[in-house]
């Protein structure tokens, strides 16, 4: 298999672990943590013990679902766990009992304009129970008395998250945090850890002027404990983060800014976008919804925000049974792993640049400049070399210059990269590119 | 009478005070001071002398009018000062006698377009007569010889101003200014001694956090002289002004900015307009003419702007005597009460705010968030909850977190009540807010 | 001969100098400095020697040319020098041979879609020879063998420059760079020194706040060598500077801002441009190509642009022998004298003005007011005295002032004079204008 991942193979490990009854703790989400560290040998799975304070919050009890169903009056076994995760209620406590249809359905969630769709439902902070289902299904369902039966169980032990960090010459991090605690559903989980992983292997292949930092925690409980664990660490190093969500269908891109829209992460991103995709969606942060939530807020302050393909929420399989492999193709995985490769590539690349030459240098000895000229503006790559010297003060990075120059940052770093090699143009970082904006 | 004012009795307080002879001295003027006194027991009523030195100016002499009037060659009194005190050009010296019609025109002032309309006119720094009239009077008047007869003084004395000052808990102070020296007139003159007046007695009534400087001056000279004696105080402790002016009239509402228009009471008066009233004139400082002159010119530099209904030189009857009762009403009247209620409420409710927790905070232990979710992004208040928090960094106060949350100042309080009351959020009011923008 | 220029002797100035062969280097560039120093007796004529180094470059060796033509077949003089000194590429060096016409080819430069124009084609840097021929000519041309013919030397001398230095009361200097390296061209080489030259004798004939700098350098080399010695000074006293190019067609007006856009010399130019031109051209930087290629380089970084007329590029006779008379003319001229006029003059008479009264000043009794008033707001000049005072907080110029007051900056100095004669107003000048912006 090749180390780099593509489109095809992070769709081959979606399918794999589709089937695993993730949660927000659980052997569910462990095992999808072995499966990825057999491809990321570097992953390190943790655990934080039940009851430890995180923040305003404290790590809930593990939670096993063994087996679960409703029976009809008839006994026919109409609600069934083992036939897909998301019938049960994450969460649920255990119960046997018969009980007449009316009470069941205090217990029972459906979507009524989605008949077809087996909502995704959970209860992780207060002790319930339920079954979710089709309203088709709940349509046809008789009075009489049912038969409900969850064998689960709440109890101390851990929550698990892996931790995957590849150092860097820099000391500056580059932060990617996925989330591992929902089940069965491709967009709205699986895109996000496999595109994570894809993104490690490549990452582990490459020299890197940046350490990497790559998180597959449960959503907010998760992102919280983490944060609690090496929140110094992350607020001294991060330059840029990301939250790695709905990163798997090929229908549209869309950029969720962070809280105030304005650090290196907006910038890179943008940046990117513009360049790379014909049209995307741009959300405001009140359209969040995953761990930006708890990184971008105040006093956390990370530089984090997010490049989704059908953002949670805005999309109608969102949530539900139909968040599957018709949702989430190769393609759409592969344009995200794209994306996030043209942005990495762009963190690692940019720097501040300055002309070395005061006024412009001689070009025509260094064979850069039409010998015989007609023009006092040379057409061409001549004209792109002047255009980024011109520019190159010191303060400026290849973002800022290429949008002075009205040229994409990929042709910026070409044009640079001529302009270095003929010691014309020196990257003169002398900050964090944090504070860049 | 109840103690908070309605647009019903601030009408009956402008109709007692109608009649009276105001100008920038006089008894008229100690007269409106002494019946606003009786409303307002703490108001003071001050003298400054004649010819002290305010500033570029000199206070003037006092003027009294007993009796003026014009005979006509049949000997009609045709203009009466008795019948109304506009009739008189404002400050004209004593005269006593008989001259052709023709001088007579160069001391008559009508206005061809409003025939019906008494123009307002007056003389204050130059020794002069006059009497005014409407033009379909005037067009009237035939050759001959008139008498004119003006029973005045001009003599040294004092120029009066009221005063009053409601201390609150912060030594900051809101400034509210208005004038008294017009004669008849309802809308540019009355409706802002009487708003200024409920606006007093309401404030009695209530716990206060700032301190309130309510004064009542002759415009121009007598803003200057307030000035004179209190700038230090004033550049002090004067977080945000009002000038109260042409407050009566139910035909719109208006705001005039301060000089460069971003000042603390600009932002509180854009804040409550754009959510309590579907449409306002936004006029230009350029457009100024009440005694933000003088509060907002270089060197007083006080955060001061104006809210009014139909701003002075924008509706028809504007310094003439159809000023009048059918430009006032207690409908327009109680509508500038509640803006400038809501606006005092604002001032008084903003804070900076700050998230009490790191990363969001457990809303579900607090029943503040839906216990069984099936939405990353819960609806209505929950949303507004997490909002609010997402942007109480400690450099926002509730205006702009609004702004940011998409919601009004109103909504924003309420959350931020729920928030405080669940030890969510601090007050951490570090500068005066008059330095926020 | 009137000591001020007009667009009519500037004409008669550049046709006298359009026939001489100027290059980067040699007599023709010397003799239109000293034709220049007859007209502005203080002109300095410098010399700066073969191979000194310039920054990145090297002064290039002279260059000069007695005889050159081409023979066709038949004998005939087919093209000659001694008609138009466009017909050889600058720095050509010496060649005596007969040669087939396919070899002759690779040396003719014509411009097929203007079969009428000589085009203009230099190669200073890389030793070369060729002939520069109307495309309707060349196409006549049979096969056969062609007598080629240059008699040129390239040798060891030196580059001129001139410089004007009219000191002022104040070491702030105005910088005004012109180019004289061009041949016979009017637009894009003569118009530039000719408006200099008005400029010189017009500022000579009068009191100068400033000190006024005016260079007429070979372009590129010259610049880059005058910067080379003047750097330190430059950029310790400059507080504005133009590009003088392109300034001689009645057909529009052109700005080309500075590399950022944001000095005192693009807010001048702008504040001009805005009030005495009904529509000209913005460009962009990225459109530059005269000298501040080099004075707004990083590290040199001068407040410089540029106002022209039609710019280089930008209009069809740019680089030919069509760049005539036809093209420039004496409305052309004198409509560039007038703008860069009132520029200079808008240079001088700017400062940071602050009112010397707190409050507004009685302008009553220094006639400033009407007397006798039925109006807040006093029409015409009144208003606009109180405006300008209103904001004239010392840290507005006279520009800022113009634009809060809606009035143009010709106005604006109007109105300043009054209040300055009342000494209401002061000039309050702390700093150098050239970081207003």
């Amino acid at each position: 298999m090749n180390k780099i991942a593509t489109g095809v193979q992070m769709l081959s490990w979606a399918k794999d672990l589709f089937p695993l009854n993730r949660s927000i703790t659980g052997e569910g989400t462990r095992e999808t943590l072995r499966y990825l560290s057999d491809l990321l040998p570097e992953l390190q799975i943790k655990e934080i013990e039940t009851d430890t304070q995180v923040f305003d919050w404290r790590v809930p009890q593990e939670w096993a679902v063994r087996e679960a169903y409703v029976e009809d009056p008839q006994g026919n076994r109409v609600i069934d766990f083992s036939v897909n995760n998301l019938h049960v209620v994450g969460y649920s406590i255990p119960i046997n009992r018969t009980m007449p249809l009316e009470e069941l359905q205090n217990h029972l969630h459906s979507i009524p304009d989605q008949p077809n769709a087996i909502p995704y439902v959970t209860s992780y902070y207060e002790k319930n129970w339920g079954f979710c289902l089709t309203d088709e299904l709940r349509s046809k369902f008789i009075p009489g008395e049912y038969k409900v039966y969850i064998d689960s169980d709440l109890f101390d032990g851990s929550m698990s998250y892996g931790e995957l960090i590849l150092p860097g010459e820099d000391k500056g991090e580059v932060f990617l945090s996925t989330y591992i605690c929902h089940p069965s559903m491709a967009n709205n989980e699986l895109s996000g850890p496999v595109l994570a992983t894809a993104l490690g292997r490549w990452l582990k292949e490459n020299p890197r002027r940046f350490t990497y930092r790559i998180v597959f925690v449960p959503e907010t409980i998760g992102a919280l404990a983490y944060l609690s664990r090496n929140l110094e660490s992350l607020r001294e190093n991060c330059i840029a983060g990301f939250v790695l969500s709905c990163v798997g269908d090929d229908r549209t891109y869309s950029y969720l800014p962070s809280r105030l829209g304005n650090t290196y992460s907006d910038k890179i991103a943008l940046a990117v976008l513009d360049h790379e995709v014909s049209h995307y969606e741009k959300y405001s942060y009140l359209d969040r919804g995953s761990d930006e939530r708890q990184y971008c807020s105040p006093g956390i302050d990370l530089p984090v925000c997010s490049v989704l393909r059908s953002k949670y929420g805005a999309y109608p399989e969102y949530h539900t049974s139909l968040d599957n492999f018709d949702v989430v193709t190769a393609e759409g995985l592969g344009g995200a792993l794209n994306i996030y490769k043209k942005m990495i590539g762009l963190i690692e690349s940019n720097h501040l640049y300055r002309a070395t030459c005061l006024g412009e240098p001689q070009l025509g000895r260094r064979s850069l400049w039409p010998t015989t000229s007609n023009m006092n503006n040379p057409p061409g790559d001549t004209r792109k070399l002047i255009n980024v010297l011109a520019y190159a003060d010191g303060n400026l990075d290849l973002i800022d210059i290429a949008k002075y120059c009205d040229i994409s940052t990929v042709e910026c770093e070409r044009i640079v990269n001529v302009l270095l090699a003929a010691d014309l143009l020196e990257n003169v970082d002398i900050r964090s590119p944090r504070s860049i904006n």
